[in-house]
């Protein structure tokens, strides 16, 4: 055999975050990129970073070759260079920074890359908008916060897999070339060249195929896989996007929210250090009453207190014409002025919310109430107005009303505003729940059917099955939410494993026999060959993350984002293809 | 907070494969699925199956209720049940099995779902062909060796991922929908429905941008990820398979190398207990002149021996006539009978490998040597080629000629074949290697211009830059590949770095300017903006795992594969698409 021998240049014998004063003396190689230099003519200080820290070299006129300190003045910023030194005591220590007490005598100097001015500086606090940024997304990524965004996903990616692997879970790759089927959201497709006319479909998550891996017998399945949905994006969604995807066989729901509490107690602990309480569970309908909304922030109180029967059938019509009266309490704050008090009355009427008006009453700290409407109400009413919200001396009560649902969702956004304008959303505090017992279906009024509240493979609660045909929207589901801060990010459900119920509930969403067949003929087929009884869930992993993080938006934890109009603007991606790619595809283009 | 209790109804207590003896005279709950049923009439024995194992059930006329008893008869193989009921001693015990010492006494039994017959035997020597196993893929997936193999892929990853994060590796995840470009293999494409005319490609593998996350900083890149190619499928491709993709900056071929040599290590030992010395390397000529193809299996020797300057020149024309002349010593065949040896002529004329004819030498344990051109050479003659083939006695010589490229490629065939005849291709064996210099640039004489050997954005080695303008076809590539077993399991190179010297390749490569800005720009502007010497390589997950497993093919490592025509014939995609999605897609179907 012939064995080839190698020299091995070393571009580096350290990190630029490793040094410290033990080891003061040694010769040593880094590289990086020059983060900044101070030159003061005689001697020039050079910040040297790479993904681990910044190490600080010096280049001094009476201790430096001449051509190498002279070739130190013409490093720019974001050059990449290496260097050979001694790593020295630094005589103004800097305690910010693991390497603060040492800097780096260089001897040495190689320009590996020079580079043109970043568009941006590469700093914690950047003077680059997001456009420039997602341009230069590479140069974004230098910068910490990007950096350690990524890095940060990564911990959570592997302490879930760990986690799941320890457990049983057997992390399984499911396709991504698949079927299209109309249900749901609006499929990615990819056209065949092999089968002329014919498409695959992005998945928009790997749903059929976890169920058939149950069937299978694969009883504890997990995936962390990116799934597509060609939907109009709103601010924070992304066209592609990365899920936990999970599945268990031979269990109920109770085992499920029990496996995935788990997890998520895990990684509270083991990625924020923060240990939580067995997670509270509110039904939907508790939720919404309560709240106003499905994925309740519980971090802060201020729970929705009904007024009706203390507020109506006095003298004022805009309560007594109302379907709902609803206020919170909100903490500390019955000393806010007539001006503060404007500013969210003008905040609620703002098209996004749409209310036409706020009643609200001041609980003041000597026990005495004051309301807006003391034309109407006097002060044992409003006693009990803040007996029903729970308000305490000093707290300040809004009232909203109108349509229940619409008012609920008015008075849920109001909750979370003041929430924010209080500082009660804290980023290192969590607050997590499952909410349950969701609908399985709901009304759609452009279609003038039911759809799948989750999704068509939802069961039904056998003890709601008897209103089924006569009042489906009634019917709870088997499924749960899994909340945390004011954010869904996992839900799931006991799936249905029988193909008469399966082939009931598709006709219920209006498929024909044959619409059924055709899109989910593979998955009533395997129900007929020994399906046991499944169910599972999904994780969104990027918001996740990001509220692991601290951070509202999923961006920064994104290596390679899409903008709002599902553009790459780094690639420049999509792009048009050349006229012999369509051929083979067997289609053309039809613009409009 | 409304707490909501829920009673767990507990599918089973235990699983079925993990009861012994010390479980007798537990109470236990199982749930699984018959494998089958033997009915003694008064007896009636039951093995059931889940993920986990088989443990037999047994109903006893004498000892179980007569309805429990009577239910149990009506059980078809593949039933969905659960039991409850005691563990007790089996009478005969089976060794072969981990609960081979108990049964259980069954005192009651839920049927959780009936099964049809399945259309094979969930065994694990089934009768069912690849079509229809394809086809019932959930069925197939109960079967122990296709269970197995996905639950060993699932090992392998854990096993990459945890190495590589230990070592300060980053899994980062690169987007789906990216930009096509024309070099390479056939793009996957997806048209924009918001970006009217234009496509995403799906992406062939996260090449420029693991460069761009070292452009970057994030050192240490790797990720476990889909890719796609849209290429006529041989026989054990897939359309969308899986790479270990990594890269590193800061660093030379040979630090790469060493780590990726370190992973492959420590996997062969992790996963298969098997230690092996360090990798030899070889040169990529190396290879082509001693094993006739640049992944050679080298789990066994058949060296190729060159005999132009021993066997031409003298009175055989066909050896006179031949640009190459080369022979492999095959161990212990001399004892071959002449309908041995026709059997292999044979295989050799066939038309997949198209040799003309074989000379073979017979080395007798004498000492003495017989040939098929006995009159043409003597004695002496065949002497120096048992020396040159490094034959011993016993061994037999087989010989080509011909065209030096065409002969080694027979002739590396005819070893492989005679190889496995012989029983060296052992799949627990495991030999390892590294062939590196690969040629940068290879001729096609189709397009009539040089194509990148591995891609356009592997680095020249410097000594053979002078060589670029000249003989291009002589640049040798920092670039090597990771063989095992006659497979090659990975590849990769040194990436080039520097802007000029990426635009000079892709003019080299016919590239216009314009062509190379606009598919490459944003990679060679990054170069300017300070990009690390950096290199990487990707391994092919679906191959390394069915190798390591010990198999030639990888279909039963892919939980759901696609058949030779890129179809899912189990979820029957690709499919037609509605004409509103075509419109929505802005385009129509071009069907010949």
């Amino acid at each position: 055999m012939q064995l080839k021998k190698f020299r091995i240049k070393m571009y580096r014998s350290h990190t630029c975050g490793e040094l410290n004063s033990s080891h003061i003396n040694t010769e040593v190689t880094l590289a990086g990129w020059v983060q900044k230099s101070r030159d003061k003519g005689f001697m020039n200080w050079v910040d040297l970073r790479d993904r681990y820290g910044i190490t600080q070299l010096i280049f001094d006129e009476s201790r430096t070759e001449k051509s190498v300190f002279e070739a130190s003045k013409s490093l720019g910023r974001e050059f990449v260079i290496q260097v050979k030194g001694t790593v020295i005591e630094r005589e103004a220590k800097n305690k910010n920074i693991a390497t603060g007490d040492i800097e780096i005598l260089v001897s040495e100097l190689t320009i590996l890359n020079a580079a043109q001015l970043p568009p941006f500086t590469i700093e914690d606090e950047t003077d680059g908008g997001e456009d420039i940024r997602m341009k230069y997304r590479y140069l974004d990524i230098r910068r910490n916060p990007v950096k350690n965004s990524l890095i940060f996903r990564h911990k959570v990616s592997m302490a879930v897999r760990n986690y799941l692997s320890k457990q049983g879970f057997c992390e399984i790759e499911t396709p991504y070339l698949i079927k299209s089927t109309p249900e749901g959201a609006r499929d990615f497709v990819v056209p065949s060249r092999m089968n002329e006319g014919q498409f695959y479909a992005l998945p928009q998550s790997p749903q059929t195929f976890k169920q058939l891996l149950m069937v299978g017998g694969m009883d504890k399945y997990f995936q962390i896989v990116k799934c597509f949905r060609d939907e109009d994006l709103r601010a924070d969604r992304q066209p592609e996007f990365t899920q936990i995807d999970c599945e268990m066989a031979f269990v109920e729901q109770e085992n499920i929210l029990n496996v995935f509490e788990g997890l998520t107690r895990h990684l509270l602990k083991e990625i924020k250090g923060v240990e939580v309480d067995k997670f509270p569970r509110i039904t939907y309908d508790y939720a919404m009453k309560t709240y106003g909304n499905d994925k309740p922030d519980i971090r802060f109180e201020m729970k929705f207190g009904e007024l009706n029967a203390v507020a109506q059938h006095k003298d004022f019509p805009v309560f007594n014409a109302a379907e709902l009266v609803v206020g919170i309490a909100v903490p500390g704050c019955a000393s806010y002025s007539r001006k503060e008090i404007d500013a969210l009355i003008d905040w609620i009427k703002r098209p996004q919310i749409g209310a036409t008006g706020m009643v609200y009453v001041k609980y003041e700290l000597d026990g005495s109430l004051k309301s807006s409407v003391d034309k109407f109400y006097d002060e044992a009413d409003l006693q009990k107005w803040a007996e029903i919200t729970n308000a305490k001396p000093g707290d300040l009560i809004l009232i909203l009303s109108g349509k229940a649902d619409k008012t609920r969702t008015q008075l849920s956004a109001l909750r979370m505003e003041v929430a924010t304008r209080l500082g009660l959303r804290k980023p290192d505090e969590f607050a997590p729940l499952w909410v349950v017992d969701f609908p399985l279906l709901e009304w759609d009024e452009d279609s003038q059917r039911y759809h799948a509240m989750h999704h068509p493979f939802t069961s039904p609660k056998p003890e709601d099955m008897k209103l089924i045909e006569t009042e489906p929207g009634k019917v709870r589901a088997n499924a749960y939410d899994m909340v945390l801060n004011g954010n869904e990010i996992g839900g799931g459900s006991i799936r249905i494993h029988d193909r008469d119920l399966q082939s009931r509930m598709f006709s219920l969403l209006g498929f024909s026999p044959e619409q059924a067949e055709n899109q989910f003929g593979f998955l009533m087929n395997a129900f007929q060959f020994g399906a046991p009884p499944h169910g599972g869930l999904a994780f969104g992993l990027d918001r996740l993350v990001a509220i692991l993080g601290g951070q509202e938006t999923i961006r920064d934890f994104i290596a390679f984002p899409k903008n709002n109009s599902g553009r790459d603007v780094m690639i420049d991606a999509p792009s048009t293809i050349d006229e012999a790619q369509l051929n083979e595809l067997h289609i053309k283009l039809d613009l409009k």
